[in-house]
């Protein structure tokens, strides 16, 4: 916290740099992580790059944040990325505080979001936030004095998820450009595969096999405004077998039984798409599987001792690369130092993607437009106004 | 723990000191903090100068207790006190744990807070209390061979937020004393403000306004033996309009539902004390407010970017503040070394101010008595036989 | 974590040695702890010694595992036990994540233990695992990157106890051997009871005093697999009073409510075994009380003053020796190194003694033949074939 922010300026406009303004008087604004989208390409390839360079060196970066502080504030428990998330930060010689579930928190007295990011403002220098409500922490973002990371919020974003899937398929194939990606089981309300997608869209060569059953497509908005608005070859069947032998990668998820509206809709479906050695046979040798875990049934233990079977793999690549946001975000990489727009001079601003390779005004331009279900937890929500929601029925479930 | 308690000696005589009996024949009491009246106005000063020192150079007391280790033992959430004493710990270079709710603790089958609190002598160096019932972190530091620090005991005390918002204060205006602090909200239930009252009444110079509905005045005890019994002038009025440009301090509190016996009565009284931009034009240009979080509704977000709230501030004041207790509990500075009585000649001796620059015998001397809804958890409770009750009807609601 | 595993081998067959793998060729095998019957004397010894080196020295180890995680993964609340293996690791400098009960993992999403365990291998060094299937800690080892010690797994073995009981002992009297042991309460349901009388068959010239009501005697296959198979005297006495004289050591045990099948019988029973001051007066001088904690009421609070309490000192001693576990399964001790059998040829062998004492194959070898209650948490037991259950009715309560 340094020798604290300056108490004549309202909260809103310090950041965790203004101690050294007099030493340092350029204004480095304080970065946050929303969406996927928030980081360039470029940033996102830096961020790679750091995190494959902690894998090979661990020790190199063993105290890089010693006397640092990440809180996670998990509205809602969500252990594998909460401790992926401590996990990261020990890793780094950081220290760890936070809740696990909303009930031991403050939030059950009636705090908002905004009261209580700036409470951990005083207490940590960074924050992994997990929230049920869409927007939550975009909200904590904008009242923060500290870096906040979307560490999940309902339906909406999960980015660093997406970055650990980019980190995954970068670390076996050595590049993300130019593979044909299978993305299979419930597309309609898979947070982690419509982001995956659009975070996927901004690489060259990439194309898809959508493969589900018809009732759990991928939404109208991902289709339209992503893939064909990016001319991006996809393919939709129904059949996992059909179009195997085609796959770099093999995307599965599960199919979430809270998606449901009923227990017979999802008794029906869910066993439509498991992943058994049978159905590896038909696949590359040089294919891998991932998945984000947990699992219920959708991949057979038996994959498991098939060198494709890449999930557990996966999870580590998941700690490396939020060590390699956490360390960025907290100024201590050049990362997310080497863009352009650093001037903190619109709040919302930091939201947007910094530097942008995709062409023009796409979709992954603007993380708020078009995408369903948002809402902010209990505070007017910033660009809320821009949203042109074309969501069709039912692909908001999280209200 | 150094190498080990004495065996051979019962346990409720041991203190950390014991292996260096030897070296150091001296005895050395172990300090532990109940109440905010165990320490004197001057080890209140001391505090608060080292707590400042703190905040000056934070990295001067980065590696203070390293290989210390800090037990949270939280017998009901409050996620922020849970924080703060966390936060505080790793300030210092020390370590943290414990648990955030008693259906997570042994509690839950049946151990007492005294085998607890020896139970964790073994685990940890100090121990932050939290607990529903009154009395229970007394019991425990009779029983224990650490300091423990009482972080909230149902509506009976709560010292760290009393040496917060001293703290806050003679941050925010270089003194504690000669101001005029407005106390607003629900003054009946509201064991912060009798809490604060009671400490500020032995500085120089204090005057209250106690602003709040009828139906939620002080206590008489606080009245009669607080605030007449020191001379300590004080005004109560029903408008928060009223007097606002008098004060130099303006504490608001929250409404808590959960003191009220019905739903409507919470209802009816809760917006009464809403802070408002239009109120605090008002107010001095060098008032500022305060509240001890979280806040519900009584203070309008709008006011949060008043340069005068300080309330976030408070917050950030409390963390220092916790440091500065935890290094002196453990005996690293002499804050609460150069005081006359270490002997530990008295157990309960340890309970009472140590020196005191209050007049005689303060109601403020004697911090149980005259005070409401005192309960011990399933012990007797040493000193309750010097109780004089003399609480009102109702103003125990935590029994 | 080192440089990670090597990727192209089936996750079940590497170990955490697998990056040194060239410069030292040799087969380093990861150990377990399932049962304190894994440890053969000699290594219990070398631990033991090596838990009274760290008591007397602790600083020798503060920094020991320094940059190490231990993850405590907790699937049923147990304060005590999480606790003392987390202070454990601080203590030796290393830090802690983890979970405190199912509701807050991924358990509840449907996740497999297999799974889960798989996950911490890329976020800890070494998982402590609580769990209230019996056999869920023995699944994780089987699939785990790192070395799991069963934190307790429902009503069959809880080793770290058993290794405290043993280290308690060795400390208060300086040796395990030529002992009388009362064990007293619940010995019918009491896997501490069964644990300990299992682990001191090993020891010279040890005798038992069994103190209980007629309905709650040791079981069967305690009496003839364990204790007469050792031809290791035993009496079974009613009464508490009855050969307390002759007693070096008395075990008490709390009668644990959820192990009785109605109200009335264990109202009826509950205060049958209660030590008082007044017991104590026929007991020996150099006698130590023992009892794992937490009590309720069979030790009445008046006997804590006497020296021969030992049950507080008991939880102290747990913690040293969980130091000196934790230390020896990461490898940075040679109690466990100096044992002939390290290859990792058969991994169910892990699970079984690797040297031992006891003349030839006693039931304390098969550590999972003749006990009650057996099963795993949803997948294939290893070894469940050579289960020979001679379990008698009403033994497993914990199905």
């Amino acid at each position: 916290m340094g020798a604290g922010p300056d108490e004549s300026l309202p909260l809103l406009y310090q950041t965790q740099e203004a101690p050294d303004r007099d030493t340092a008087p350029k204004e480095v604004a304080m970065r946050h992580l929303m969406s996927p989208m928030d980081l360039s390409v470029e940033e996102i390839n830096r961020l790679m790059d750091l995190a494959a360079d902690m894998k090979a060196d661990p020790d190199r970066y063993a105290h890089s944040l010693e006397g640092k502080i990440l809180a996670t504030c998990f509205y809602e428990p969500s252990t594998r990325t909460r401790l992926s998330f401590e996990s990261a930060m020990l890793h780094l010689g950081g220290k760890t505080l936070g809740f696990a579930s909303a009930n031991s928190s403050s939030a059950a007295k009636g705090e908002s979001v905004a009261d209580t990011i700036r409470v951990i403002s005083s207490f940590a220098d960074i924050c992994a936030m997990r929230h049920p409500k869409e927007g939550a922490p975009l909200v904590a973002s904008l009242h923060s004095e500290i870096p906040v990371i979307n560490a999940g919020d309902g339906g909406h974003q999960h980015p660093t998820q997406t970055l650990t899937d980019l980190f995954t398929i970068h670390t076996l194939r050595g590049s993300i450009d130019h593979i044909v990606v299978g993305l299979c089981g419930d597309l309609k309300f898979g947070r982690t595969v419509h982001s995956l997608i659009t975070a996927m869209s901004r690489y060259e060569g990439i194309s898809f096999v959508l493969i589900s059953p018809p009732e759990l497509r991928v939404p109208g908005y991902i289709r339209e405004d992503v893939l064909e608005a990016n001319h991006i070859p996809y393919r939709e069947v129904v059949s996992l077998d059909e179009l195997m032998p085609e796959l770099d990668i093999l995307y599965m998820t599960r199919v979430q039984k809270e998606r449901f509206f009923n227990e017979e809709d999802y008794l029906r479906m869910k066993d439509f798409y498991i992943l058994t050695p049978e159905k590896m046979k038909r696949a590359r040798k040089d294919m891998f599987v991932l998945h984000p875990l947990p699992r219920v049934n959708e991949i057979s233990v038996e994959v498991d001792q098939d060198p494709r079977a890449a999930y557990f793999r996966q999870v580590e690549c998941g700690r490396y690369i939020r060590q390699a946001l956490i360390l960025s975000l907290l100024g201590k990489s050049d990362v997310l130092g080497q863009t352009e727009r650093l001037g903190k001079s619109d709040v919302l601003g930091e939201m947007e993607p910094v530097t942008s390779d995709s062409a023009g005004s796409t979709a992954a331009d603007r993380p708020f437009e078009g995408q369903p279900g948002r809402g902010c937890a209990g505070e007017t929500c910033p660009g809320s106004e821009r949203a042109d929601d074309t969501r069709s029925e039912k692909e908001a479930t999280n209200a």
